[in-house]
């Protein structure tokens, strides 16, 4: 998928400047935005001939729910700068494909709206633990409530990181566009800053992830870790999974690039939990080499944002459809058959270009 | 050879554009198009100096048929499109040039015309295994005939890749210029992706090689191996040789060079079978290179195309003749002179520029 | 801090053409100068997550002496340049940040005047050892009489680098902006290039240093050192730090980044003294790279120019505030609470972009 | 040296284009040429301080012949073309610089009119050892006889290789040019290909340099090795000393560059003769790293054509006496007194910018 023609043809199709500013920066000099797509170039593809590719299949499953392909929508923030319809059309779109949407805790629809909208689909749902605990009780509950079937806790954000570019657009959430899974604990519209500053809990360590374990009885996923000592924490901890992810380049300028922290992570998990990536996927071969050094599935956030703004759920759909084709033709031309034979055998690393 | 400006004057010459357009494409973002020519480039040779060059001499045979270069011509689709005459041009040129063709299968010119054209020389044909085995026996029966001397069976080619370039010129094989040798199956002008969904066998394993060795008397050149162990199967289900291949670039982009990939098959096959290479071959110093790292030949497709549209079959021969000058002065400035002195301790691998 | 910006701001502001030339030229064709930044960011950083950084404290001590960060201004010649008040608004504003400034010997303002712009805050002092050793000595009396409270001697300089840009903008101080600290060595205005080769010491040794050890109660810095072993003979030569350092690529071009040479200094050092680093610093991810290399602070120069170009004093206390803030942000992203937690686990070296 | 400057201002001086083509033209792509440069600058530099440089001596022997500097003059054809007293001048600014330069074969003045020129002075006169090897030892008696003190034998050039810019340029040597030496063995003007071609002899062997050596009193220089083990035969064969070249990347594209050859050439010799080594030197600093690798002196061909063209006798010597303050410069900054402590621990490699 040419991510980068998507990306034009949202902004041609009218997405704000600010709003496009808002998505798609990385912090300081976004040097890990840049090396977040060229660290799976980096990973040269060594395909094997004549293993009857007749019967591919790209199914797999994530934390025992099936998905047509190991490409889930990753969380992200505000979609109705996007699409008027904004996170249900993203639903709506993920579960068409087949896949699995973690809906972000800075959705611009409800939890419960979302989950009306695609009621009967298994739902991920996003959240930070925050200052009061409470707070992020009560979203556990919500989500609970509305037929989630797992929880993603995000771990990278003590606080925000410094994002030139949107900065500089002076983006500021529109006074009619609250944060609305937040009403009632502060998250009227504004600055997305100020909120985490106020909210967010920095002083969390691995007990935050024991404590929401022992707090809700759905699986917990751990996003945001780039190490293999901490995947080994969260694991300990009671994490179901992992995703290896520097929140797509917008937290540590400098940080080490997912496809880089991979097999690190990989190895710290040792098969005790899944493990997902995401940043800077943007191809079917960017799936496979991510199973191949031993993810689970991949996450996609931006392309799916212009997925929305072009065409809102059907857009997403699209979006998610093409990353389909193109993962399973990747597995094709590779001679993998199914998610379990790509292994680490099918590639080398060679880091130029 | 200065193979942009050669394919450069290809299109002053009037190369239709969608016809450029299909020739020269990759696949998806064309990286593996690039590196095909940057990897020999990597490799810096350690010329021998005061070894007597008088007597450089840099044919071989392939296959037990003498050429007077090891630079082969890789079958390529649709020569009509370059030149009249096409695959019946390209053939003559070969023959003049003292070096093997191989027959493309999706040939303009039917492989008995192309025989008629040069009569008395080595002539290769290259197959895909159809759904319909009885397809390809009919064409293996054919190429038996017409007295071609190797099969040639491409096996990276389960479903064509995706191949932007050729995909937004729209290009379609005109209604007067059918694919000659299949038009008793389906080969009509047309999508070749139409074809290739309908007819190539994406079941084959292994043992459809084996099927083929034991179905002619000719030997069979495996072509589209990138992997040791891929090769060594190829070997031990009867190939005479293998040729190291992604396809031009053209099947999975982010598929190693071919340069990188050829030690590793040539360490596989063992000696047992000779192993060619293509893509990104230019310069008569990557000749050399491909030698050094085991190669018995290497094959050339796209220049052959340029010296097609340029002049037929002269423009062809003049192709190959400056490539057989660029080699032998290669061999000469690097003290070598023979194939058989083209040994590993010439090169030295250093990957950047 | 995008230092970029931050210089064009500067000569925006108004800095003279010779003098922009004269600070940020570096030696022949500026390999080296550009070597520096670059090389930070070949250490990509893999932040730990859930460490509890709601409490992360950035400072440190250097030599003793309490700073707000590890961030200490670096040496540099003729500062009245950038503005009116010179050097004492820029000890002004490193007091102001909390942290510790080194006065040039080639300052526009005498060390006298400097201590009494900012009295009661540790100010390091730094020297060459002449040719007349008289010479050093009345500056060490000075500055201990002055309250100086570290000497630092710069050791990469037997004579002066040849630094293209400034040689042909011409650069020459004026007449009215004497070295104020040696007009009574032959300090006058002029050039800097001949006050190097008439008074500076190209015969030191290690020997130089046990004498100015020797000679002084303050702690002696010895700066501009690139290898283990020349570190360790400072050491052993009574140097109570050390500061890793090519003159900001003004000295000898090709000369090792100090970002590379950071590790083996460090490990000539083997702990008994304290290391510093200076050369291409701009973020606080640099920061927190070099503690992690075993750093114990850096120096930052250039930026600090364009801060007091910008706002004299408070312009150089914005510039140092900016980089304290992310160093913080840097610190608390990748999970580290302290100096102390800055370790080598932290950083991968990934010489590619 | 800013040698790309220099090459500017003697274009603008008058040097004719296609004088200017055949001196600056690499082989094919100029890979090699490139590379020659380049690969100096991936060596960086780790300066020595406090080692007391007020004595460094840059002077050195080679062949027992004192010269000021480790920078001799490289052959180099057709001097006459950059100035009207061609290689004449060329000798006497290499004479009023203190070392040694080694007359072309191919030169435009004859070997007595060069040695009338600079009679007291140590030359080496350059050879190709021919077809009929009775011209060679015409040329030997000659340059014995005109008191030459070392011949050179290129030993890369079997035949010429394929230089794009020259033969686009059309370059032929003017009716009233011819070479100089060579008249009385068919060197008239005309094309220096069809001469080679011709006279040079692609038959020999290391035979051939044992014969040099017992035919001739004076040592014997073997200039074009890139390897360890032909730098071993031609030491057996009583080389007294080898020059590292690829001769100026004008033959084998493709070869390694001659930085990077110069350590197993080194190797190879083990101290049993002098190593040499030109291609890409521009600053004091790449002979610096020359010797650190363990060559005994650099030769510099093409930046001293730039000189000769703009000053002639003049323009050589001031071309060489920059470099060689450049070379004083570096040792002084980098701690190195003399060539004797140019040793590798001076150097490390990193391939990247």
């Amino acid at each position: 998928m040419d991510v980068d023609a998507l990306e034009a043809a949202a902004r041609d199709a009218g997405l704000a400047p600010d709003a496009h500013a808002y998505y798609s920066t990385g912090a300081d000099d976004e040097l890990t935005l840049a090396a977040n797509r060229s660290a799976w170039n980096r990973w040269r593809i060594r395909p094997r001939v004549l293993r009857d590719v007749s019967g591919v299949d790209v199914s797999t499953t994530v934390l025992g729910s099936p998905v047509r392909v190991p490409v889930l929508v990753a969380p992200a923030a505000y979609q109705r700068l996007a699409h008027d319809d904004g996170e249900a059309a993203t639903a709506r779109g993920a579960a068409a494909a087949g896949t699995v949407m973690t809906l972000s805790t800075m959705s611009t629809v409800t939890l419960e709206d979302v989950a009306r909208a695609v009621p009967n689909v298994p739902r991920w749902y996003q959240l930070y633990v925050h200052r009061e605990r409470a707070d992020t009780e009560r979203l556990v509950d919500r989500a609970e409530a509305a037929g989630y079937t797992a929880l993603v806790v995000t771990v990278d954000t003590p606080e925000l990181g410094h994002r030139a570019r949107h900065d500089e657009a002076g983006f500021v959430l529109p006074a009619d566009m609250p944060v609305a899974n937040l009403v009632d604990t502060g998250g009227q519209a504004g600055r997305i800053t100020d909120y985490a500053a106020t909210m967010f809990d920095p002083s969390l360590t691995f007990e935050a992830v024991q404590w929401l374990v022992g707090r809700t009885r759905l699986p917990v996923v751990v996003k945001g870790v780039l190490r293999g000592d901490d995947a080994a924490a969260a694991v300990e901890a009671g994490a179901a999974a992992v995703c290896v992810s520097n929140h797509g380049g917008r937290q540590l300028d400098g940080a080490v690039a997912t496809a880089d922290a991979l097999p690190d992570v990989v190895a710290g998990v040792a098969g005790r939990a899944e493990v997902y990536v995401d940043g800077g996927v943007t191809r079917g071969t960017d799936v496979l080499r991510a199973l191949a050094l031993g993810a689970r599935a991949v996450w996609v956030g931006r392309p799916v944002l212009w997925g929305l703004t072009l065409g809102g759920a059907d857009g997403v759909r699209d979006v998610l459809a093409r990353l389909t084709e193109e993962t399973r033709l990747a597995f094709t031309l590779a001679g993998v058959r199914s998610p379990a034979e790509a292994t680490p055998d099918l590639l080398v690393h060679q880091p130029w270009f």
